[in-house]
């Protein structure tokens, strides 16, 4: 896995929040330690298969960071994390992966995307199960902190 | 989607379950209710592609289950969901969603797996983002409930 494959997800998502939701993230260190493992309240989490190449992103955030976001997005007050804030996370976790596939195919990496999925719940862990290297790149908002981890293997 | 694309991950949990972990699961009826999600402590999950068919499964596990699955599993006594009983859901996620691969293969859809991941947290919730149907199926075992949820679209 290289750079290149890797920034896409992170150019992505600072677009997404800061079109959808006004929200601009500020991008710390990444690191590749396998034992770096986010934790969160809310992750968006999606699959992605090439014809050689498999990968998956997660994108984990704090309460306080989804809850603003979510609010910011969708121009209501959010207070916990309810059913719309969940469709929100999913909502971003399709665009961050759409807008990084687009990025990918004009490099000549053609990914097809699984259905995303959230979890919910406090203080979880994701763990990959993978051979493959683990980028985890923490970001901070006005809001609080956001976890973007992207794997590939193959 | 059709039983014919979720019958071969329930055949394939329980084949895995019985040869790995000499785990009977005894399956309940199956729902296909949007709103019934998945409670558990621990979650194997991957994503599936195709060329035009995405989709996901997770298995739900409850910390009673697991632990004693993974103790029969890796012949070593477990009290809490450690990295070793982490590491034991990514093997099972990997191996259902292989043999139903196969299945489904044989019968014709063919698709690219993604990384499996694992969710780890207190009763933590799977949301999946799709407009498709998602199908919820309750197992039963000498320890405890496992869940295994599948959904398609496309």
């Amino acid at each position: 896995m290289n750079v290149e494959m890797v920034n896409p997800f992170l150019v992505s998502l600072m677009n997404v929040l800061s079109t959808m939701a006004q929200v601009e993230a500020i991008m710390n260190k990444p690191t590749l330690k396998q034992g770096d493992r986010a934790t969160g309240d809310v992750t968006g989490f999606i699959g992605l298969t090439s014809t050689n190449i498999k990968g998956s992103l997660a994108i984990t955030f704090t309460e306080s960071a989804i809850i603003q976001i979510a609010s910011q997005m969708l121009g209501e007050v959010f207070e916990i994390i309810d059913e719309s804030v969940i469709d929100a996370v999913g909502e971003i976790t399709n665009m961050v992966s759409g807008g990084a596939k687009k990025i990918l195919s004009e490099k000549g990496y053609k990914f097809n995307m699984a259905i995303p999925s959230v979890i919910s719940g406090k203080d979880h862990i994701i763990t990959h199960n993978t051979k493959g290297a683990i980028v985890l790149v923490p970001f901070e908002t006005q809001a609080g902190s956001l976890f973007v981890e992207v794997c590939f293997e193959g």
